[in-house]
């Protein structure tokens, strides 16, 4: 190649998911060729990210603050909580639902052989939270796969232990499907019309 | 969405071709969630190629010094000049076949509509490469689309009005296709094959 400056930029782009060797190939000159600006707009806000984005102490959502703005609104409401596993999952819901309650983002899912239990989904400070005594409805909203919902099985007891009503959105979300790849319509529907967990 | 950073990265990452809202999307929170040296390293790349890539002097193929090192190099033969539309098919040629002549990089195609003539395309510097008289050959080998067949026929009238003998792989890329798609092989018995523009 003709600059190894260009063959590092292609091989940083393989960082990226989904990306492999020609995708790579395309993103580098496509920014060389016509985007230089935008490059450099990319190359700052990655930076930035980086540096400055991590997660809410109360939510473990991605913020760039102590306590993310959902967290810190007095808009929402505090007998809520709703679980979820990822950061998309949680950004799916509040875009698709009218949801008005706050969210907990577990950052993984319950997996014993991969060595992730309630320790490394943050748990212990769920707990303490639902100890607070302020939320009365635990919306377990993990993904409907195997582990997530091994580890909505595992949500429903703590909830219980603290006096706290656990639901689940069952309907229209496909099995082993995951909320993030989930039609608008279909997630409102499943969100509204959740159930109590047994 | 929970931190502006985040939106200008997902917004940022949309710069990229082929990247909607949500593979950008997808693609910041890979990042935060898993690859966040990798980020760092993406960002560095990426500044580093807009501020520091440019044109080689001979070639016009993307080059971090005046001249690039294909150009530079004592090793290729000075008497084939091998025309391409763009720097990924002069890297198609370079990886599937064996040729050990030089490039000229047009960085596009004629296309009058789009106010794409010779002089965009450097022509006027490719003539008086042609005029030094060192290049015995010709190799046109822009795409067999519509606007890539004009600019071959441009560039044959050109060679002859220098006494460059114009060639042009001709058998096997598919009409309408891009080089930079071809497989290697049908790319390397194309290009072996070729034969003298009439
Ligand atoms: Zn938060
Ligand atoms: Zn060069």
């Amino acid at each position: 190649m003709s600059s190894p400056l260009l063959e590092q930029l292609i091989e940083a782009f393989r960082v990226l998911p989904g990306v492999g060797q020609k995708s790579a190939q395309r993103m580098a000159y496509h920014v060389l060729e016509r985007e230089r600006a935008g490059g450099q707009r990319l190359a700052d806000a990655l930076a930035a990210a980086v540096d400055r984005i991590g997660n809410c102490e109360r939510c473990r959502d991605f913020s760039e603050t102590p306590v993310c703005p959902t967290c810190s609104s007095a808009s929402r409401d505090v007998h809520q909580l709703c679980v979820v596993e990822s950061p998309a999952d949680r950004l799916a819901i509040e875009q698709a639902t009218g949801y008005r309650g706050l969210y907990y983002v577990l950052q993984g899912r319950l997996s014993p052989l991969d060595g992730i239990g309630p320790a490394e989904l943050g748990l212990d400070r769920l707990a303490s939270r639902l100890a607070e005594g302020e939320v009365s409805e635990l919306i377990v909203a993990t993904n409907p796969t195997v582990e997530g919902e091994a580890t909505a099985h595992y949500l429903g007891q703590l909830a219980r232990q603290y006096k706290v009503r656990p639901s689940r959105p069952t309907h229209g979300v496909p099995l082993g499907g995951e909320l993030e790849y989930v039609d608008r319509g279909t997630l409102s529907h499943a969100f509204g019309s959740r159930s109590e967990m047994s």
